[in-house]
């Protein structure tokens, strides 16, 4: 294995057990690298979370570099083939929580940026960084609250890109350029109780439903468009009935959720679930939650300049995509920013044996250097 | 309040919290009652539940009352306008756990068989009383393990009266000749876990489902007979999914029951599910549970000799009925006897401040008395 600057900052951010909200010193030793490179360094505490606000330069535009230090839990240790904190390399992949979403994508942040300054010294614009630890939780004190901090002192980022492993087969092959939204609805369908021997007496709040349920299972929300895949609807949890054989329950709770185009708004989704429960005469009750609108970077710049350093670096082309859950993307799109998305593979996130290939670290350090050049030398 | 033979001995069964499986004395109360006018008294006591056979002859036919002694508990002590198990009489009633389900059946049993003997000492046949502290119950112990005592040494019951409340509007004008079967499935139906952003990696049991669930809603499995009402399907419990709103649940239970009518069999009704899910392509388990096969009493001797004593006491017609829940005359019917059942008025057994009418308890021994007259005098 060659050496790699990439690799050693990955091995000392992934020593660092910083399960959310918990960063465990990732932002100092991020800071520090930073710092020395010319990096004006704010620390931004919300209740128990760590940010970190970087910025070398003070003019526009502002090209960011957006992640998070937290990882998600480790489950059970035994299910771990090394400790999931000590991080291993066997047979050319790196083990470790984190590996992939998103430590290494961090340390190759970092080495682009210095590699870039070195180069560049008299680089345009600003370079930036907004990293969290509050990425996998409620993500009520990261992100969001960074951007509210910047938009309140009117800072703008032009273009971001958040270092989430996008990648699927090889190193660069997807690149996401938005994200659906999400909506979740809970819904509870009132019937009435009874004796299941005396159903005209009660009303069965299951067989009521059914016909509606099966509607909204079927029914074609959108097509999707040239950036987004279809809107889907997909019911997590449906409860009803207290364990007794004998007795129709009263209620049906039914727990669903949208991920949505830009085809469509949560404000139509609504209308047409409610439309559909109409229908069928129920009576119900709904909660909506909308938990993040849906976003979308067009072809520009930002996705020219990263399309361009992929197919300079791996030789092959990259393709735009917006499946997958959300991510702290959401938050910076809002303000006007390009937003994009490229890590390394996403196989094996979340998961035990969590990894990522050795041999994809320096090529994605050399990626990001590029997108600076293309944007900023 | 005129003074009551009937009312009396309510009160002092009323006064037992004989709260399933616990007799707490009652049968003692009946017995001593029973043997002083001839009766031969066995008590069979199965674990942890009492039961009560008494006869009185040696000879056929032998004439049975049935019904048990245990309550269902009382719920919370607070939403009861005066205490369950101190009986008291408010406006021309009797309000007290058990004073329909059916201590004051239990009651009128023993009056109307002490008129009757005093009356008709040479009577026919034989006299007997099956009566069960496990009714309301697991039901294992009760009444079942009576009749397979009375199968084994070949004692047959020709006519049984269960004193079940059989009422709806006034005293007697429901008499129930038969009870529907009862089938529980419980089916688990397989699907895949997943995240809800990529429902195409997971199946998600729910959806597949819906269908099968409203065809299941939808049947008509039969339209019933002279003496039963439709066939019905009801679902009383839905269970999927473990509270996150991101993840397609991997099973869906269902737990549902029939009430089956004599126009189909409990086999036919399992294969017609099995149809229905196997047509929707389902990865499924389903496991049965057969409560009660279907029983009936054409009309007979017992049955006009009921209607005959009815219309004699309170002048008015009754009408034969198979609806409700399932009794323990789902246990003595397949020994072959004729099984009716008849008591007070059903509207509050099983709720709180559960009452009967005082005014009831007289004519309900009379009717009794009758229909032994009709048929033993
Ligand atoms: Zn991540
Ligand atoms: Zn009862």
């Amino acid at each position: 294995m060659q050496s790699s600057e990439t690799l050693d900052l990955s091995l000392e951010l992934l020593q660092q057990p910083s399960v959310t909200p918990n960063d465990h010193t990732c932002q100092d030793i991020i800071a520090a690298r930073l710092s020395k490179i010319g990096f004006n360094i704010e620390s931004m505490r919300f209740e128990d979370v760590d940010n970190l606000w970087a910025r070398k330069g003070t003019t526009e535009p502002v090209f960011c570099f957006a992640g998070h230090t937290d990882v998600v839990p480790t489950g059970s240790l035994e299910a771990w083939d090394s400790a999931p904190f000590a991080p291993e390399i066997r047979d050319g992949k790196l083990y470790g929580r984190g590996s992939a979403d998103m430590k290494t994508a961090l340390a190759a942040m970092v080495v682009a940026t210095e590699r870039f300054i070195e180069k560049h010294p008299q680089h345009k614009g600003s370079i930036a960084y907004l990293i969290t630890s509050d990425e996998e939780g409620p993500a009520k004190n990261g992100t969001v609250k960074v951007i509210e901090t910047l938009e309140n002192r009117q800072e703008k980022i032009k273009w971001c890109l958040v270092g989430e492993p996008s990648s699927t087969n090889t190193l660069g092959d997807i690149v996401k350029n938005g994200r659906r939204g999400s909506l979740n609805a809970k819904i509870i369908i009132q019937g009435k109780q009874g004796h299941v021997a005396y159903p005209h007496l009660a009303k069965n709040p299951i067989h009521l439903a059914t016909a509606a349920i099966d509607e909204l299972c079927k029914t074609v929300w959108d097509e999707g468009n040239e950036y987004f895949p279809a809107t889907s609807f997909q019911i997590s949890n449906i409860h009803a009935g207290t364990g007794a054989t004998n007795v129709i329950p009263d209620t049906l709770e039914i727990t669903c959720n949208f991920r949505f185009s830009t085809e469509v708004t949560a404000e139509e989704l609504k209308a047409r679930v409610t439309a559909i429960l109409d229908k069928n005469d129920l009576d119900y009750d709904i909660t909506w939650n909308l938990s993040g609108l849906p976003f979308i970077t067009p072809v520009g710049d930002l996705v020219k300049a990263t399309q361009q350093a992929i197919e300079k670096t791996t030789g092959s082309c990259t393709q735009l995509s917006t499946s997958g859950g959300t991510s702290d993307g959401r938050f910076i799109a809002p303000t006007g920013a390009q937003v994009i998305e490229l890590g390394v593979l996403n196989a094996t996130i979340h998961q035990v044996n969590e990894h990522v290939n050795v041999a994809d670290l320096e090529p994605l350090a050399q990626i990001y250097e590029e997108i600076l050049v293309n944007l900023l030398a």
